[in-house]
């Protein structure tokens, strides 16, 4: 098994806090990374560096954990592009396209549906995203759902089903009869591809009642819990997430003092998703807000065709700066160790010996630069268990 | 000389009116593009494509002009990261870090310079940038504003010679005098290197009287008219601009009434820059206002390491149509159209039999997913004079 040395590292993120500068991110300088076997097998200072096989010189740029983007929405057909600008012309967001997207997944082949997946995979981790997570949610019947999931897991380990994303037209009367369905065959043909179990709880879809029911067999059935909550107005969300002990409670764009102190005492994530308000023209989530009240924050991209079809982590980065009130430093670790946490995930979103090799080089001297320079395509190398991603 | 027929072109936006869907786009279905001698030779329906030595397969995707970026500030040395995020912390931008970028610049070697335009320039290549404008302003006296512009000309023919960027700090006291070197000495050494003169009218930088004697005198000496206007608040710039017929009076944030009517009944271009607004936290000009006003819109960057440090254009057209009320179409032409009447350019910008074979391929079937994916990195092949600049 041969070795990869990472060297001539001018600033490294390494998010160990305590090793280094920049507080929570650990920045660590005049470093080097040893890799094995798709691990960090060393860290340290470069003139210590074990002999390696190879060498991968980072020319004096930043090196960082690998995104990890912890909600998106990859499986699924057709765009829906034409929406998007009727509704930049002045058309609100109320969702109700999902069902557009749905119709066209349903119809599809396994091979179009594989061949999206992977052409999105594909660009997010040219842009520095090794870890994703996917969900289902454009199949909603039984067959379509198990489907989604199958080919999710044909990219990453992290998929999530989301058989509630919306009750599908000829459910439309009887949304009860729906959730069964979802509670039992949906759920037992969808868990062996799941590792998580997720809901859309906002009005015009799934309420508290119907959410509650739903993540609990899931759980019962081995799956952890994530929640759609608190996006398009306040709700019963964000607590229902802390109360089941959810990993991430995702949106949290509209949140009351409670729901804060609930989130602040708890283990579960706030996950937001700017990329999400960019697409709609909403107002964003106070991310300042969650991080005064010691919430752990996340960012993610919401990846779909309907209200965010962005895969840019470096995006969202951006936006949360701009828009959410988080410093540079305090973006970046949302977006790398906080996806981490919101996926329950000690081997990725850092680097230090034993995690994964899952890293990357900018085109920058600096972290700041993904918030800096917004827009700018800045991942120069991507290395995921170890493997260099992009072309030299 | 050897032809290029690029072809299996899914949309194809022409910005030929009348030829097509699309209004202003001249959107065309079905066509394929020749390339001889490093312009288009020939446009028409594929099954009347002439026999070409080499073929460019567009795979079904969209094929636009490429970018027309018509204001950026390339030559420089040093970042400004860290008032950048002392910025976002919020510090307002009072435009007085631009000192910081004239020491260092001053300070830097030919060979420094000459590196970060030529990153710079490929950068936005990548990004569909197919023609740039590059100022000076950061030498501020005789030898760096000469020494900017000659490094300029190395990689555009649109230089712009913007001595009258700040006043700089040895001349703090004595503003008048600045404008007498401007005016004389420091015009006689740039003009040779430069087609454009612009001066930063705004309150803290040069006024109207300072600004109309320096674009008198630059006009005498043969060279185009631009105008910083109307930035950090209302103030006579965009009035002047049109008086002395500028080709772009850029900005344009900040207007009243009468500045709307004066850009609507004139040829100036009203030049937008959103990624300054974005990465000074600032409101963004109204497009929807000027647009309806029938006032000639361009985009551009703005790409400068204090207010903008983006060479992304694609960014600037998403965040035109997020904040700027503009459609998906109307921000793509003004992009590249737009940028083109801005610096009275009639063969960029636009794809018809004699114009430069400028374009770019995207990752995606329509113009409209560069509003529609934001932060993607969506540009997959890149023609500048009929040459590749992408690899394949
Ligand atoms: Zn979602
Ligand atoms: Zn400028």
């Amino acid at each position: 098994m041969s070795s990869l040395l990472v060297d001539n590292i001018g600033e490294l993120v390494t998010n160990v806090a305590g090793t280094g500068e920049g507080g929570r991110l650990g920045i660590r300088r005049g470093a080097a990374i040893l890799v094995e076997e798709g691990r960090i097998a060393w860290l340290g200072p470069a003139r210590y560096a074990p002999a390696a096989d190879r060498r991968l010189d980072a020319e004096g740029a930043a090196v960082l954990p690998g995104f990890v983007d912890s909600h998106a929405h990859l499986v699924f057909a057709g765009d829906r592009a034409a929406e998007f600008a009727a509704r930049m012309a002045g058309q609100p967001y109320t969702g109700g396209g999902i069902r557009t997207t749905v119709a066209a997944t349903r119809a599809a082949s396994d091979d179009v549906l594989r061949a999206t997946v992977r052409r999105l995979r594909t660009e997010a981790m040219r842009q520095g995203t090794t870890t994703i997570e996917i969900k289902s949610g454009y199949g909603l019947n039984v067959t379509d759902e198990a489907r989604s999931l199958r080919i999710a897991t044909e990219v990453t380990e992290e998929t999530t089903f989301l058989g509630a994303h919306v009750v599908p037209t000829e459910y439309a009367d009887r949304p009860d009869d729906y959730v069964g369905l979802v509670c039992g065959p949906m759920l037992t043909a969808a868990a062996p591809y799941a590792r998580w179990i997720d809901v859309f709880c906002e009005r015009g879809a799934f309420d508290a009642d119907h959410a509650r029911a739903i993540l609990t067999v899931g759980q019962a059935a081995g799956l952890g819990l994530r929640l759609h909550a608190n996006q398009l107005g306040p709700g019963p969300g964000v607590q229902l997430a802390v109360e089941l002990g959810a990993a991430s409670a995702d949106h949290c764009t509209h949140l009351s003092g409670a729901d804060v102190e609930a989130l602040a005492g708890s283990s579960t994530v706030a996950t937001l998703l700017p990329g999400a308000e960019f697409s709609t023209r909403s107002p964003y989530p106070d991310a300042r807000r969650l991080l005064d009240a010691r919430v752990t924050v996340a960012l993610a991209t919401d990846c779909n065709p309907g209200s965010s079809y962005t895969s840019s982590m470096p995006f969202c980065v951006a936006l949360a700066v701009r828009e959410m009130g988080m410093t540079p430093a305090e973006a970046v670790w949302a977006a790398t160790a906080g996806g981490a946490r919101a996926l329950r995930r000690t081997d990725v979103g850092v680097l230090r010996p034993g995690a994964r090799a899952d890293l990357m080089i900018l085109d920058a001297p600096s972290h700041l630069h993904l918030a800096y320079r917004p827009g700018v395509p800045l991942i120069r190398q991507v290395l995921h268990n170890g493997v260099p991603q992009c072309r030299p």
